[in-house]
């Protein structure tokens, strides 16, 4: 059996994606919320930003996955955080974890600490992000990433196996891994780091792959993070900077053929 | 007397809006808040986003309308909507409810039951939304309309009769009723559901236009639905995608001219 | 030793900020989150936003500059702004101030002169914010100015004197002053006004330049309002309405030149 014969392709995610507009309950930031739920809506799939500690349970119960990220985070959002954690798990639903700037003060740090324990189905980050995780030196600071990708290929695929999930690494390069598989993807465009969210809203589509491929974590990243590859590189083309840049990109996305997103050049299987 | 004769025309009230720039108050969620104040500000009415309960009543008072969303819904947001919809009334200035997917967990259901004994002048959700809120059987899932507009026609005029308010029912074709007049609104873009909080924009740019009309909800609805069915229109013939159609539709309020409004292609009242 | 020879230059601090991209802890409201990190990140640094009570105290420490605004202002969010401000003097660095609407409520009132307290290097508001805050008459409604920048020139110098901090107000001419210094920014589009946050953002920005020059609070915050007075300009250009103009900005300011930003035409320094 070799790698590409138990990978699901993106461009096939991608067809079922549009085929069955899956719900994916966005836990994300109050930066990334409009922009993330037009990501997702733009490739196909059916967002709802839902977080409070009353509701959240209960919601995560009916929805196909969940993405947590914690880039605003305060102890209230943080409580609905555990909790969807919780429900998606006991739903047997997949979750996402978006450790955004974990390791910037304590709160954060323990916030994703206790996160990481409720068993997250998949991880992204920036490379600093995912170094920091694995109890690695990173040169993080802020949110903006402060190290290559490469620097985190190790860390990530220490991780994957540790926690037993899926850990994708978002650079100039983008680098996935399970802990046996690895995927390269390459694409996107330079101005995607001039434009805010963007990570943030890769995390959300990351759970809307992943509600259609709950069984196959890897495959949904690589087929999210292909889609975000190509769109950028198409909305680069169209570009005159990072505003005319991110609504070519949501155009792009909704744009895609999905054939597009299995090229070498766009996903290297190893 | 005939309807028209008594019904203000959506070319007036845009007029009016524009001359008098009314002073709105959003409650609204996270997702909507800044594309909301953005459709506010194009059409040319003056938005205020402010919520918290130490103040919103306050705030309320000095507002032309008030629009409360539930979009994000958290226990203290929904003080500050109770404080904000006591206050307006008191104050004698309408007020428009849009009960997001309020069918989706217990917490979103009892707030809505609870804002609906409040008194909302006007009610605005998609068919799922309105269908549940009129106790009828609904598809609704998520935040996304699941039902047709048709079948939640019988259900608005029901509700807006035992409530003593106007309806307003989002779809391909829009349906406005105060239980008496009906209105159905032709126009907008197949890209409109791809983009997120256009239904909640719409739902403040209503609060906008019942600043100016207050002692008609229906006209003010009819009007507000109006100018999102011509610009949606307009900026559909412009726009390559979802991502295109936001920049341009906001583009298309800002240029409306009034007498687009009236046709009849666009407005059957009846 | 004449003015000129003491103040950086716009087109030195932006070459300075592009090189040394510094961090700048952003503490704004939900509808400027957005807009305001985009603001900042195409103009060439990079933009935090943190405000919760338990980190950012921490997370100040770290930053090279503190924004603070009270557009969508909660107690727990306040709580938090007023642990940055305590922190980022603690480390030496400076904060900026913008009391968003703050003479419209109670509230809101009780909030600015709080925080005013706390000694910002730097306070940007409107006119009507302005006259409010300097103890004068304004006409202010709402959180869109009602009055004209040359009623609030006096107030700023007064406020600017007695609190010791550079005081900037926005409108159609802008004016920026030290108590001492005195600058005059002109350009900009009046599609700005139809655009929401871009007076938020430009409080970011702001920030983003005391970073790169604490020592001199004027010439950083000349600069902020130099880069949106040339951005906007350029923008307006290529706008069809407020929502091409948006996307133009943020592409105009990542292409700005900075030499086009000393032109006499576009400050004038007295």
């Amino acid at each position: 059996m070799n790698t590409l014969s138990r990978t699901a392709l993106p461009s096939e995610l991608l067809v079922r994606l549009r085929a069955e507009t899956p719900l994916v309950q966005c836990i994300t930031n109050y930066v990334a919320m409009n922009v993330a739920a037009n990501v997702v809506l733009a490739t196909g799939a059916s967002p709802a930003m839902v977080h409070a500690a009353e509701e959240v349970g209960e919601f995560a119960a009916i929805a196909g996955a969940v993405t947590i990220n914690i880039g605003t985070l305060s102890p209230y959002w943080l409580e609905g955080m555990r909790r969807a954690a919780v429900a998606v798990r006991e739903a047997g639903r997949p979750w996402v974890l978006d450790p955004v700037a974990h390791f910037a003060t304590a709160f954060r740090r323990d916030a994703a600490v206790e996160l990481l324990e409720l068993k997250p189905d998949i991880v992204r980050g920036n490379a600093s992000e995912i170094l920091a995780l694995a109890g690695a030196e990173s040169r993080g600071r802020g949110v903006d990433s402060q190290d290559p990708v490469d620097a985190a290929r190790e860390a990530a695929e220490s991780l994957a196996r540790s926690r037993g999930c899926v850990v994708a690494v978002t650079g100039e390069e983008d680098f996935v891994t399970d802990g046996e598989r690895v995927a390269r993807i390459s694409g996107g465009s330079p101005l995607m780091p001039k434009v805010t969210a963007l990570g943030c809203s890769l995390t959300c589509l990351t759970g809307a792959f992943a509600a259609i491929s709950p069984e196959d974590g890897f495959a949904a990243t690589v087929a999210a993070f292909a889609c975000f590859a190509e769109a950028g590189e198409t909305a680069h083309r169209q570009a005159a900077g990072p505003g005319s840049f991110a609504a070519a990109f949501l155009d792009a996305l909704h744009a895609l053929s999905p054939e597009s997103l299995d090229a070498e050049r766009r996903v290297r299987w190893a």
